[in-house]
């Protein structure tokens, strides 16, 4: 025999109150207990009927489907996305539990930490043409146009991985306006200004792109594109050369990706960029350029949906002998995030100190975990993140 | 010693006239030959300064440097870009010719064909709870939800990947939809026109994406979400079945991808769809609905960028042994690029019976090339492509 659940039509309070199913529940870590009764939140409530075989009836002895259930929570936001991560998380037999039970900093957040540094260019005197079309400039200067490509990886001497071909540096947007600002860059049709008007016109958000390129490049990172890989940039720790040691190209081990503040990017085409990281086995950097907002933190309403148990040594790990591990965003393949929400959600798992899950729902119900992790960049005042796919 | 270029100021005109430096680019197919001269295109010129060491000089001997050439030509479009894509295919030691030059159909387009059908769903009476805020229906009358999960693998019953498990069916925003018109469901708590305005206002395009759904579904096809392979469809044959034969899941071979004509999508995003989806073996389609525009062909001004002659058995392809392969169109990362703009493009190559090639130059100018071959499938008024990336 399945559970059962008796709705409370005057405040829609779902309990159980058979004894055996109390002890069932209370074994499972479902609901909370008061005097001898349980209080089930929709979820679970709904998980029972849906997974459980629970029956659900009210005073009267009328019986309530899963639909009947659901329907008194349809003002609830997110209702089906937040059942489904929950239940994905119950059926790998883990325990998950409601978010407003977290009270304190847990301790789990793993921060990672990247190399700062500072990079200097040489005086030299550079000429170039900018071709506004298609925002690349070239130096036909062979010398420059080698010397800045071999020591500073900045441009594209002769041709892509075969810099022997060719007499011209190509140099991309980003580097063309570094170089203006601080490489003594000159162009014989135009200046910085007229430079930055068209790339902001053709380029959404161009100015967080652009700052976030100068943010890493002046702590000597390298970056070029991440076109191949479906990123705005690759990235190479400060020292990584073009130059070839023992014939052997120089593979970058991580993507940069930017989310402005200001964009709202639909979660498809936000998991799609992050998938090809990943099928490249590169690490996917998020960036979220700008000014830090103040965040409040509302404990009796966190934004983020559920706390979540992991395994431990030998188990499992509950509310009895554990803490949570994640604090799990739930959201849904069609659904749009904004750089600033996402920022948002972070800021308070940091508080928590928990370790940022999120799960997105596709149209089918199947589950996808990112987990995603804070990197420290010496000497930045911008977001990073580190975010990894996930089996748990 | 290298070519030497002569450069007309009045008429701005690039030749060839040294009889070994003729007798060469003849050899090579450049330009266009003249009572003993050789006309370039700025394209041509500005490949023999960079890669073949030519010297390029006026009447009164000034010099003239790659900087110099492409200054004049700085007004022409995406210069570079052409420049770069011309350069790459020349670098494989390939045939580039100028687009003018196509005057006939080439026949050598290739159609892919697809199986026509048709579809027709049993006269069920389907009863569910429609969950705005998701965009997702559920069905909780469990034979029903079984059978049409089943029988039709409309909506997804149970669990994804574990049907056993779990007693309600989800169906999608599209299955909903075409249930409400072509299978006899109806919501408990809302109507067809109600959804339609709200997925609509939610989703961009939405309309397009939904047409394009019920045109495959019409035919028979199973189309259930893309969003593990980064696309917004995946698509099976007509006959599949989610029930496992063997304990095997089927796997889909193709994704659709809706390009709607009114959108602008940027290159580099475009181009992340079609990674995805080769990374993980699926064929990528790419889906133009609505109705064709009748567009017009200048046949002094294709819209294509360069013909290309490929290889043939034990060589290469050229003007004097052959006809072109491909019309290449174009591009660079950081570009916009139109459904109706792609529609264009590809009905020009049809119309002159070559196969189209994008070639994309990233920030870096490494170019990135896709074939775009046409599919016919039956019934259907909207256009759909196979594209796959390709190395020349």
């Amino acid at each position: 025999m399945g559970i059962t659940l008796y709705l409370n039509r005057k405040n829609n309070e779902i309990i159980v109150k058979e004894p055996q199913d109390v002890s069932s529940l209370t074994n499972g870590f479902y609901g909370k207990m008061d005097k001898g009764i349980i209080h089930l939140q929709p979820e679970e409530a709904l998980y029972m009927i849906d997974i459980r075989n629970a029956k659900c009836i009210d005073e009267t002895g009328n019986t309530y489907t899963f639909n009947d259930i659901a329907s008194i929570f349809l003002k609830r936001k997110k209702l089906l996305a937040r059942y489904l991560t929950f239940k994905d998380w119950r059926d790998r037999g883990l325990i998950v539990r409601p978010n407003f039970e977290a009270h304190r900093n847990y301790g789990r957040s793993t921060t990672k930490k990247y190399k700062g540094g500072d990079f200097k260019i040489d005086a030299y005197s550079l000429q170039g043409v900018f071709f506004f079309d298609d925002l690349i400039t070239i130096i036909d200067d062979e010398a420059s146009g080698k010397e800045l490509y071999e020591k500073y990886w900045i441009g594209q001497f002769g041709t892509y991985k075969a810099a022997h071909r060719g007499k011209i540096a190509k140099l991309d947007i980003h580097e063309t306006i570094y170089l203006l600002k601080h490489g003594n860059l000159s162009l014989k049709n135009t200046k910085l200004k007229e430079i930055w008007v068209e790339a902001n016109e053709r380029i959404k958000y161009f100015e967080d792109m652009y700052s976030v390129y100068e943010n890493w490049r002046n702590k000597g990172y390298v970056l070029k594109t991440g076109f191949k890989f479906g990123t705005h940039f690759r990235i190479y720790f400060p020292g990584a050369s073009p130059i070839r040691e023992n014939d052997e190209w120089i593979h970058s081990r991580h993507v940069v990706h930017i989310f402005p503040r200001k964009s709202k990017m639909l979660i498809s085409e936000w998991s799609r960029a992050i998938r090809v990281a990943h099928s490249v086995k590169k690490t996917f950097i998020l960036a979220i350029p700008g000014k830090k907002l103040e965040i409040k933190i509302n404990p009796k309403k966190p934004r983020l949906d559920f706390l979540l148990y992991h395994r431990k040594k030998g188990g499992i790990e509950t509310p009895k002998n554990g803490q949570p591990r994640f604090f799990m965003y739930s959201l849904s393949e069609d659904e749009y995030l904004g750089g600033e929400e996402l920022a948002e959600v972070l800021f308070e798992v940091k508080y928590y100190g928990l370790e940022a899950l999120l799960a997105i729902a596709d149209r089918e119900s199947s589950i996808t975990f990112y987990v995603v992790k804070r990197i420290e960049l010496p000497g930045s005042d911008y977001e990073h993140y580190e975010i990894e796919w996930m089996q748990p």
